[in-house]
């Protein structure tokens, strides 16, 4: 039996870029966090410190501001299919490059003045082997509640099971969603802003019994409009809102006054796909 | 000489608060995080651990869910100020109340549906001492960025200087801003909204030579405008973004790719205020 | 074509439990926060919001707190394990539970009382699918650095390359590893501390050309001195140190004053495996 | 009525400084973060954006790197003093300079390697204004828990009051202190461990019937036996721990599991002094 390298990458983490675009008096902006993570033939460093197929992290972080002077940034997406071929196609020992980036929105104030949106962040993480890639997108951090037309009651009661059942709740997560695209070509912006419009609309107007199948309508329902997605993955923590028992002050409470916990929480993980999706491949 | 104990405060910090006010089909929503403070005759407890004279932070905790149920939620102000006064009226002891709040905005998607803008956080604090009362409103996490209109020269070179001067730069900030009213009743809904209105008008309208200029001008407009706010303390750090030097790979940077860094970062304070303004008292 | 559910999980997450051992007077402390996630017969939730395959999970939440009660809690390895064979047992539609858990680290104080240390968070992730069960251990944010016995040279130069090479570098990284078992029982508690010390040691002796060539070092000693342990895998992030330029105040710099950076960071993930370790199964 | 200019201040906030004391083989390791506020003759740069009276925070953060090499770093709390005294002898504008420091533990591990202790963070804060100087030390971050030993009974029964008394409880806390000392010359390294070991014996020895009682115990403890320090705040969060309530599963639960909670909590914030002490003009 012997000790050997087994699975490995490397690269900068959290580059964080910001480009203006100067078109006449109003100006556009970029804002991104990008991290590389390169892999390939690269044993040596390992198992001998012998650096002669590294590429450094400093030098990935310089090609990521070279780029957006260079090329601009345009969508995440295409900036980062950008860097990731870069990386394959003049590193000989670098066989995979993936890239995720982080896109912060701002909304415009004046002609080059903008306030930072909190609603959520923008993701994407580019995968580029050989002369293949994938494109994944995504959007972190979407927090949602629906006052009603939540119910929760007929599961499994076991020995611990103490939970009542409740015909009217609070439903509230996060939406931390990623959807594989089937092209590495698309309008990136257009398909993004779509997929949160779907994805926010889905989240209001599914009477839900389960967030099991919240998060599967809002899946199902953004495959079924966006037809260039192969996959998406949701992963929903639910945010419980426990309604306060009022009634050592004399006091009812009908579904009005809630405490918000933090933890524990649920949390709900699933897969949307179509039955006929190309293969992830190296996708995720 | 002796050792005694000096001044001193408790309470229940950070409850969770959420409240659905079921108008028709129309739900409103109020969610907060309230932290109450209060002081008094509280030598015995910190000297013998005798809690005669101690409510305790349960029961604070308690309070605010029933006050919630009982009179509603309006304003975090509002609400806060009957949170207090009911403390220090109800209380022998406890000589003065302090009560502090963050409110987390929501955009509707639907008649009971939701998604949390994360644009900032409302704030306020309300300070009841006796039959006193003082109201402080704020605002944080209100980020902000112009990409032109700022200049920075003409500072002191000391022997340690070696910063350029810059005719044009990225002027970015966070603005956590709290102002202090005069009185203790007022549309604090309208208010607010107007602060937050002019605040952010005044970062995007100032050309600025200096963030200390731009801080200045954001909170003297919130006065002139304003005139039920006595005095508005701001604190803003400069959230640097430096041009990257492109020269090694042969390329210029006219003011189009910056790195945004996250420390260090100046860090610039200030209160703008009335000349005639009441007393502060125990406001702050 | 048509749209279907894909891989799923669900349950509980950030379960905060502690207990204490009352062995006479000196007592003990287990301090855990536990997360469970199922996985099985789940597609009627999904699509119909159909509960009768589901265990709640607040009822996962109770059997954590039972079990901690009933069984007590030993190693967060067994202590998982004995949870996801339960979950498994005791569900038909239940196929796989997964069990992650955080202990945190105390030190003695007196008979009853503790500091929490926090050198590092241990881990451990147990799954059990059907009679099958798989142990990762792990620990999490220990930093280490090394003033010396760092070199960086001979890697790759492109076109975005300005790195200067250098013979004598600060080191720094924050571990984070976990190590998948052969066997799913061991002597836990031993078996950590020793890769604890195994670690530190491996990084504070190996004189080092890469951060690569580091990890691997550690992860080789770990297999070469653990051989219950299979595969181990690190993820360090390259914490960079950077000499300061004194030269425009007239000091040199030889190594003595360094400004620690954020981001961006090298990221280095690798893996040291056994050439003959058992499949990993469902393990990771 | 005019509005006019309140108090100001502004400076490098965060300043990220490692210095490497090679004393042979055994190497020595100063970790901090350091803040500068300044304040002085500064409505000029306020009003019309005149910089003339400002040292950039760019060169305050310079002057933290050259002085670490210039004179190395021993205490916080002397290299505090000497960078505010630098800044308000050198800046004729610069009435007032303060500066904050957090001093990270290190334990080491070998010759040159270094392990980060967690246990808690080291602080300082100096004030410098005009010829007159002012030194506070603390610490942030040290997390202890009392498995027994604690009780809670005899508070104030109001309406809103359903918290049981109890005789053993669980008592834990993050202890977070600062004090100020009578003069600006100690043996600074020295008195930061006594009262780190004072703050720690304190909480474990004392039998507590209020975490009020305990604190003020932690203080007098570290004012009686310290008797260069005038004065020390204390704020520490009641980190609950309540008994999980097992009878629904047949078990009963004499002080064994606990559900750690992260909010609400109880906040105790609270000032033990000398009856004699120096004032504290503006050590705060």
């Amino acid at each position: 039996m012997g000790i050997v390298l087994g699975h490995n990458r490397y690269g900068k983490s959290e580059v964080r870029v910001v480009r203006v675009a100067r078109r006449g008096d109003a100006h556009e902006l970029a804002d991104l966090t990008v991290s590389v993570a390169l892999s390939g033939d690269l044993a040596d460093v390992h198992l001998s410190g012998d650096n002669a197929h590294v590429l450094a992290t400093d030098s990935q972080k310089n090609t990521v501001y070279a780029f957006a002077r260079r090329y601009g940034i345009d969508a995440p997406e295409s900036f980062g299919l950008r860097l990731a071929r870069h990386f394959v196609s003049s590193q000989p020992a670098i066989h995979k490059a993936r890239v995720t980036l982080e896109s912060y929105p701002w909304q415009r104030t004046g002609p080059h003045s903008f306030v930072r949106s909190g609603q959520c962040v923008r993701e994407a993480a580019v995968t580029v082997a050989g002369d293949q890639a994938w494109v994944v997108s995504g959007l972190s951090g979407l927090t949602v509640l629906n006052t009603t037309d939540s119910e929760f009651w007929g599961y499994v009661k076991d020995e611990y099971t103490t939970l009542p059942e409740t015909r009217d709740r609070i439903l509230a997560t996060v939406v931390n969603a990623r959807w594989r695209h089937s092209d590495v070509d698309a309008d990136w912006d257009k398909s993004y802003l779509d997929v949160q419009r779907l994805l926010l609309a889905a989240f209001a107007e599914t009477y839900s019994y389960s967030l099991q199948q919240t998060l599967y309508e809002m899946g199902r329902r953004v495959l079924a409009e966006q037809t260039g997605i192969a996959e998406i993955r949701l992963s929903m923590p639910n945010k419980h809102h426990f309604l306060v028992d009022l009634a050592p002050f004399g006091l009812n409470n009908e579904n009005e006054v809630y405490v918000a916990t933090d933890r524990p929480y649920g949390l709900i993980e699933g897969t949307v796909t179509r039955d006929d999706a190309p293969a992830a491949g190296e996708a995720w």
